[in-house]
């Protein structure tokens, strides 16, 4: 379990904008649930804004429609098999915090759960659903962000479909003026 | 240079979806321009739609908006100095494919010029503007797809922002349904 912080929420670009799959949490009439997305965004540092594809295929669609909220939660590398057996079966007959052995945390702004064991925790909530009905396009607002003490820089999985995914590799420092 | 081949424009999620920094060529009125960019998400398979954020402080912004174009062009882990390079000027200024020697390639869908030592080029259309003067959000749609035949994937550079990158690491396969 990783010993968390308070995080900037205008800098949750960092562990974002590399492209990690990212577990979606959600809560709605006393369910929980998770899901798998890798489609996502960052859209603006402040208001913290990330936007995100979540099918309407997934049980965690109306959750999150209903609710306005959900957590976004980074898995790490030790965490590959949670991260495609969560992705391979559906919230409407499971309850994959307990079939996956995870641990839901209360969020301080949201309903929805976080995922302790992941390296980071967002709570969100819906900013703008404009484009939910024609894109299953969500835009949220990260109201709050728990981020783990250390490392500074998660190991996480990048996914290319086709049960493929890229592991996150080193870090650089370059002289960029962003 | 790569050799390259003409790609599945439904597929190319598996380059785009781990999140790599990418260039934006764009044209108009006589003129070319690149730009380096990181918030994109894969928003749809067929047809083929990306997401992207293109600030209006970016010189790019108007091109795009007005040839409703654009190409998305990969470059790799030997690139990282033009990464950042033309991340760090204007071309209201310059010329970024003379200064960083970089060579413009006819697209076949587009007038957007490709970058031809990049790993991929995606030929864009825009497809949906509603959140651009909002958001400053373009949907394009990938209308050509040109990718190296080898190597299978990229090395990429992933942003994290403050001149921070991620290198991409290796990649595993998983038992993912999707």
């Amino acid at each position: 379990m990783y010993k968390k912080k308070d995080f900037p929420v205008s800098k949750i670009r960092r562990f974002l904008e590399p492209g990690p799959v990212v577990f979606v949490s959600s809560a709605w009439k006393g369910k929980q649930n998770i899901m798998t997305m890798g489609w996502h965004t960052v859209m603006e540092f402040s208001p913290s804004l990330i936007g995100c594809i979540i099918s309407n295929q997934n049980h965690s669609f109306e959750m999150i429609k209903k609710s306005r909220e959900c957590a976004i939660n980074i898995p790490t590398q030790d965490m590959a098999k949670k991260v495609v057996g969560i992705g391979n079966c559906s919230g409407s007959e499971i309850d994959k915090f307990k079939k996956f052995k995870l641990t839901a945390a209360a969020a301080s702004e949201v309903d929805a759960p976080l995922i302790q064991e992941c390296y980071a925790n967002f709570e969100c909530k819906v900013y703008d659903a404009r484009l939910v009905n024609r894109y299953n396009f969500f835009i949220f607002e990260v109201v709050k962000a728990h981020v783990a003490v250390s490392p500074k820089y998660p190991r996480t999985l990048h996914f290319r479909g086709d049960g493929v995914f890229m592991l996150s590799g080193r870090s650089i420092k370059l002289p960029s003026k962003v």
